[in-house]
């Protein structure tokens, strides 16, 4: 099964098919790129978010980025901003290897599409033309065949007419076996301009449509091969960054588990303490003595 | 090591220190609320483009869905609409398990942060007030005191000047007498304000104040590992929808995998062919022998 054999008077068909798989093409590449977009997009909004939390150089938050509580949440806007990196790379990897892709290979076959519909066109116009001559050197051979009988009964008539001379039966023979000779080129010159067309007709329907009819089936195979590659292409793209997506949310969750409340109370005594000893009792300050009567005043 | 021991005169450091741990969960919890915000745009875009590039009932889009590669489109569009629901499914989550969770949390460390720094406000407070009375009862005993000495110096000059009478001499022995008993009574009321004081300040920085600092202690550790717990789910939540993501991804990979371009050729076959001979050759129309005279018109 083939287009050439199956579809053999289905020019109209596969003129629209192909067509229509083309704009397929068209139609994924604008998915694909309206997806790079949101893709790109969404790394931006991460991008942004990740920076609006990020401590300024020298705030009281980067100092305390001491305490491992704090240390994780900054890891968390780090591991989150490689996040984005990646998502990204989706986006520029989908635009590289599919929309550009595709693009070009896009245009490659609208223009091997062009050639074959114009090849098939031209053998058309060409099977045509032939038909045309046919006809004509047919409704020549037929016109010429009635004026040859017409010729004929004329001389008959002549013939045997009484009131007819000699001479005008013999001008009316004449004239009969002119026009018989005529009509009989002209057979022959239809049975050439005949035999010119079967043959012209038969290379058309039996080897030059089929061969281009098949060129298209084929050039819409390879369109469908290169698309489906395409389509594989969408989700391996994505595919290809997943592990380093997943180290990223490796990352969040070690920047969780590093947290160590002990450690954080103990890094804020650390750096606080005085080292002062706490008061002890008060003395009793004994007027009555003598002593200590300064401090009293204090 | 802890607060209440090592950080003993550092009231305003443990103040501020157990402010701002609240305020890294506030911080944290509004990142991960704009962190859900842009997924659930992201999930919202992904359904738009899904839904825009979907083919309407009816349309020749639909119809063209008998051909493999037209239909994997299809299933692409269809898995990446699953995609974007784990996306939301991701944002609904965080809102879920991080947000509204430490937001709640949140509003009982504020109260109990509330209740331990007022409590130690109180705690000192109450050794302010106590440390006036001893200070105005040690006063009262100085001034008494002064004035016994003051007393029992006048009774002293009185006895030995010899114009004084022995009335004055009396007078002066039981006015001293009477002072010097004062500061007596003074002088106990002093040690026991001491006592009592040296007791309640022995109290606050041993005992009061060092509970009370430990339990904040105890509280910012207790939200070190509540926050900690909500770092790792930042993660988690994305992990757990990772496999289904993974499923779309196939999904997508297993649509371009099923695109046969030979299929599709010949189901434009099934469906168009119209099962007619190619035309033969035309037969010779041979009018000089009288027949097919009237198909020669056509």
């Amino acid at each position: 099964m083939d287009w050439g054999t199956d579809l053999w008077d289905q020019y109209d068909v596969i003129d629209k098919h192909t067509q229509s798989g083309l704009e397929l093409v068209e139609k994924y590449v604008k998915f694909v790129k309206e997806r790079t977009e949101i893709e790109q997009n969404y790394a931006k909004q991460l991008r942004n978010l990740t920076k609006k939390y990020h401590p300024k150089r020298g705030s009281r938050e980067e100092l305390e980025c001491r305490f491992s509580n704090h240390q994780a949440f900054l890891d968390i806007l780090n591991e989150m901003n490689d996040y984005a990196g990646q998502r990204e790379l989706i986006a520029e990897n989908m635009m590289m290897n599919i929309c550009i892709e595709l693009t070009k290979y896009l245009q490659e076959l609208k223009m091997e599409r062009k050639t074959h519909l114009s090849e098939a066109k031209k053998a058309q116009q060409s099977l045509e033309s032939t038909y045309k001559q046919l006809d004509s050197s047919k409704k020549r051979f037929e016109r010429e065949w009635r004026e040859a009988e017409k010729s004929a009964q004329y001389a008959e008539k002549t013939d045997q007419d009484i009131n007819a001379t000699k001479a005008d039966v013999e001008k009316a023979k004449q004239q009969a076996h002119m026009r018989a000779h005529i009509a009989d080129e002209c057979k022959n010159d239809y049975a050439a301009q005949l035999q010119k067309y079967n043959k012209e007709q038969s290379q058309f329907y039996f080897s030059d449509m089929p061969l281009i009819f098949n060129k298209l089936q084929d050039m819409d195979e390879r369109r469908v091969k290169k698309l489906a590659q395409g389509y594989v292409l969408f989700s391996d793209t994505e595919k290809q960054v997943t592990p380093i997506i997943g180290k990223c949310l490796e990352g969040i969750t070690k920047a969780g588990a590093n947290v160590n409340e002990r450690n954080d109370s103990i890094a804020l005594i650390e750096q606080h303490k005085s080292g002062f000893e706490r008061p002890g009792d008060l003395d009793f300050e004994d007027y009555s003595q003598g002593i200590n009567r300064a401090s009293s005043d204090s």
